[in-house]
């Protein structure tokens, strides 16, 4: 059991990591940093919430690990801010959806430190964000991806890793180059193609968003994300997501060849190619 | 209460309705037919199901409503097998997801036969397919859009009308051809676009699929959907599928600009509408 562990940004995902470290007994104590004086007094009020920080040079002392759960254009910065209010061999982590940036930067900043930087991307979001969505079940059986620089002593990932399987994530190690490319296709693509079937609708008669069925919701479902959190991740994962974006547009132009030329057979095989690849993702 | 019905095609949207019609008791006995012997043997100890019927002639005799829900390329077809048994003024229709086709093949088929044509789209499937999957709850509260062509008496639009309302189906009366269009873009080309995100993956590392989140699961899942439905689906809506293909591909060259650009405002403001437009349509 840890002694002390930090959350700086206590929200949907930062909130959820506090309850689950409560329930699986994960850290003695739970210190949390939010920028809001709002959030500050709500986590005053909640359960899995030991200590509450409004100086965030304070808010990691004491902690042997500290998770950063803002928007990932903030999390370079905030690195840079604890740096020399950290404990001996402390861990410092993050819940970013882009890692190659905040990876290299987060080791930069934590050079002269005393902290570790290890990245960790927990793939347990929802549409909806803020601390009022966090449930001490969000994580269970979700994957979580480490992603150590090269030369990280492995006793420091292990450290890491094993947080994470301790709230019962399921953990994967990447490097941050390879993890971005795959949460590229994986998550990022998906989210802005939502978002694009319903950017496009706005010019349609409004009356046709009644027949949208289970089909059509469960695609855009991801689209209702919040802009100050996906904004960031595009930009940070541009490289990869421009490269998935141009992927996409060549089998668009693929399928709509077989469609315009009514080649059965070619749509047929397209079609199953699809619905056996995605058979093959576990629930 | 209907004396009977005869539902073409158990399948997925056949057996449901056969069920909900006998749960909610809309008619006194559910007549089948099926073109695969196992099918029809299977309906046989089906408790939704009273009168199996091998020969699809006989299938529609003593019905005042005839459900056609075999895939869409059959249906013009099998109303022209049935049309000379038909009893006067029942009611021919069918749960296709196109209807333009459908709807003007199907009058044609009529024109000398007892019965009426008038088309339905209960958007209420699956991405299974099959009897096995059929469920007494599947209909209810879902969109049904009936599609008369112009012209056809109020009294039998009604008939079919009254017909999903009391399987607890939500009823909209759409032409065929602003129905086309409209499922083009809430059906058709999400389908399209979840089977695109799918097929591209092939190509990347098998194990990327480990870290497939809820996001990917859900705006992929209508992939798995059976082609042999879906391939006719896509050619007997072409145009209409075509023209949303490339109102996406437009749509998508407009973000990957203000990606390429970094421009946050037109990230932000992009995203935004994706979200609010989302968020307006009920759950």
């Amino acid at each position: 059991m840890l002694n002390q562990i930090s959350i700086l940004g206590p929200g949907l995902l930062g909130a959820s990591i506090g309850m689950t470290v409560k329930k699986c007994k994960v850290a003695k104590a739970v210190k949390t940093w939010a920028r809001r004086t709002e959030t500050l007094s709500a986590c005053q009020k909640m359960e899995w919430c030991d200590i509450v920080e409004a100086n965030i040079e304070k808010s990691v002392i004491g902690s042997e690990l500290v998770i950063i759960c803002t928007p990932v254009n903030s999390i370079p910065e905030i690195i840079g801010k604890v740096s020399p209010f950290l404990e001996q061999e402390s861990i410092v982590t993050d819940v970013g959806s882009t890692k190659t940036e905040i990876c290299e930067k987060g080791t930069e900043k934590l050079k002269d430190s005393k902290g570790i930087f290890i990245g960790s991307h927990p793939m347990a979001g929802s549409e909806y964000s803020g601390m009022d969505y966090a449930k001490d079940d969000l994580l269970i059986g979700k994957s979580c991806i480490v992603t150590p620089l090269s030369g990280i002593s492995q006793e420091y990932v292990e450290k890491v890793s094993n947080f994470w399987t301790s709230l019962h994530m399921i953990v994967h190690q990447y490097s941050p180059q390879e993890h971005d490319k795959a949460v590229a296709y994986y998550s990022h693509l998906p989210h802005l193609i939502a978002s694009c079937l319903c950017n496009q609708l706005e010019k349609h008669p409004g009356n046709w968003k009644e027949i949208s069925g289970n089909g059509f919701k469960d695609t855009t479902r991801i689209a209702v994300g919040d802009s100050a959190i996906w904004e960031p991740i595009f930009r940070m994962n541009k490289g990869n997501l421009i490269d998935a974006i141009e992927d996409l547009e060549k089998t668009m132009t693929q399928i709509k060849a077989f469609i315009n030329k009514e080649d059965r057979n070619e749509i047929i095989s397209f079609l199953k190619n699809g619905s056996e690849f995605r058979k093959r993702i576990k629930k």
